[in-house]
């Protein structure tokens, strides 16, 4: 299978990964560098991820003019992943979605969005919660459906790996597309599991520098076993990554 | 297949995809109003929305009298549904459920439900909570079973979307079938979302601003998209509105 | 099919139910009255009700002891469903489960466990929480395994249809099968929905009136209607009662 | 079939039956002491618990060092199976995951987890809460990947059946894969009832008989119960122990 196809078909697993494991639901979108041509995006068009198919898959300009083929309308939101990718020459992938335990966290006043284990790391702490109100006025429909919302969006993402959106939803970037579903899907089990324990007492976050620890371990090897787990969750191929597929140990084990 | 075979089965559709998101379990119903005739409306025979099939679709005038064949016992509720397409003629579909993140807001003395979301925008601001004791006693057996019961809530409802109905659940309208399937399950995750964020703190509500401009923005695309999922959901056939079958986004983009 | 092979099949159906429901799991019961020897039941021996067949049902006198086929180990607790039956000849089915929303309220010292949604309305109010440590001391495993235990258990339910049992379950009765499913399910329910609505703020509870009014309307239609969708949901056959197969709304509408 | 193949069958099944009752998910990861070699223990290769076959069953000395076969890269955090069954010669099982109710009780700062309902009695009264950064600094990634965090973990647990590692998940022991399976599940449902009712109000906990007499009472056959039961939820093929082939009753009923 050539490279393009088999990262479209991932493009297209990843969608159904992320609808299956309740990080989006008929609306949030997940999108990946061309691997070609890093100023050139890919991503479905305006589809609920469930059903989202490898001729669904569209590309896009950083601005989010389409390239191509065009099997549909695109994503109104699609400005934010452009955005996004314009700004952080590290990341390869990004997730837009209305996670249901972490929405309650974009419209409480006072921010209180980290880390509180070990799996959900990268999230970090005191993540910022970006309000469209403070520069777009209180009359927008809260959608980010152009460039300069976007890059507002980016700009209060910065170098971390979530932003909250508020009464919205939240943004997520990844080194790549297996590590952006595994960070939003353990971003939604953290706000699971915080909102939990707020209600029990005072809480223990990670620290800085577990977060460090536990967000560099977060290796190939990691992600790959998240990644053949949710394949066969959602009845999709699991194709490996070349680097897992002698015996595993003989590497540094993490 | 003619247009009201159709319409039918989309209301046949409207009922799993109720059952299978959680808004109603086997009570609960919604209906449609005739397209030919403003002054009847359609509905199944009293089962639960999970079970309908399209030969118990009934057709009844506004104030609950059966027209045609009678394949069953109608819901005994089906008043609300009549009284309420009756003074309201912007409305084509209801659903009468008993949401179960939303009863909990119909008990609470201090009424709080409230979008905080945008993708419930239309449950607007300071939503009505319907109390039948109000009127008629409290040794009813919360059950709205004539038109004088049924006016008195549709009044409550008033030129809103959504009003609450005391220990027992809510009633959702919208312009469309897909509309006030929409609403209905948006309306539920509100309702969960603001039940935790309300353990956390103070709330920023939407605005009324971001009401009405979201509330706009439900345009018949973003219906769509809902739809197709659901349909795929409850493996139904899936009939696309005419206007979407072409290239979308020669459309205005929202 | 001969009748008490029908009765047996809805048994085992019953069982499904509950399990899939989630008011039992790999434990918890459910009996019924042998419809030709009151001083008689049914119910399965010692498996999981979701585990269940038709050659499992066993059957008892009401203080416990085994008559005719024994297919394998009975139930420990047999002995509540006897002590009720014995007491109340209104009751035709028992279940006891461990109903995961429900036992919260069975630990918690100030009692708060009442009706707040129609459907559950004979849960009624202020529902008794019986403790095996007012009689039996505080070093029992919490199992009522003898009818000395199950008499007192009995005795705190009284006239009544649901009993709390601290650090354990509860027991739902009823004057069928069909009722005592369809209380257990909406108990449960109630339960979670009565726990959220007490984090938001001070409630309204169904008046004695609504209870009463509620309970009786609770008639055989209603019953049927969750009957056969949860029938459906636990792919076994449907066996609608006979009053219920000719044209419904020709009798009274309830 | 024999044993040793019996037994690793059964372990795959229990790598399913975790990740069914969402006690893993992922990740986590069961063992089973060799019952040829106390010193040796089994356990699959790193792999999501949903996806392992019987091939990735590998062989481990107590350090954590293999033996024979290495069909994969094994788990780091290997050594906390080790160091348990090192210290423990009672533990047949171990069990560590990240269940998603209990991960909360371990953020709170002030202790609180307990059992609260007879099925999860084997949790106790205040189960210790290991932080890695006690004795490892405030840098780590939370993994428990030597000997030497190993035995401390083994320490913090002590004669215990449940130990909770802060911002992690916990260890669960038990006398047979069966029980520690067992074991998991309640302790995960209890942990949910628990944070529901300390919302609620002031708690009623199992007393240290109560706990005594429940524990004892875990006999084979309870065990056997939830087996079944869990076997036929994940389509795995049900081996029942030999004890309990015969006419059940015959023996004592607890």
């Amino acid at each position: 299978m050539a490279d393009l196809t088999r990262l479209k078909e991932d493009l297209v697993t990843a969608n159904r990964i992320l609808a299956a494991n309740n990080v989006v639901d008929s609306f949030g979108h997940v999108s990946i560098r061309h691997p070609d041509n890093p100023g050139h995006f890919l991503m479905a068009r305006a589809r609920a991820p469930m059903c989202v198919e490898i001729d669904d898959i569209m590309e896009f300009t950083l601005d989010g003019s389409i390239v191509g083929p065009q099997p549909g309308k695109p994503y109104s939101e699609r400005f934010i992943h452009g955005a996004i990718l314009e700004g952080r020459p590290d990341v390869i992938s990004v997730v837009h979605n209305h996670s249901p335990n972490i929405v309650p966290f974009t419209v409480v006043k006072k921010p209180c969005f980290c880390a509180v284990m070990h799996m959900a790391a990268p999230v970090g702490r005191n993540v910022p919660n970006w309000d469209i109100r403070d520069k777009f006025g209180d009359a927008t429909n809260l959608l980010v459906t152009n460039m300069e919302m976007a890059r507002d969006l980016a700009k209060s993402l910065g170098t971390r790996t979530v932003a909250l959106m508020r009464g919205h939803g939240c943004v997520v970037v990844g080194k790549s597309l297996r590590e952006v579903v595994f960070t939003s899907i353990y971003a939604e089990l953290n706000a699971q599991i915080l909102g939990k324990a707020m209600a029990m007492g005072e809480i223990t976050f990670l620290s800085d520098g577990e977060i460090a620890a536990a967000t560099k371990g977060r290796a190939g090897f990691t992600l790959e076993r998240g990644w053949e787990n949710w394949c066969r969750q959602v009845d999709r191929p699991y194709y490996p990554l070349a680097w897992e597929m002698g015996p595993g140990f003989s590497r540094t084990d993490k």
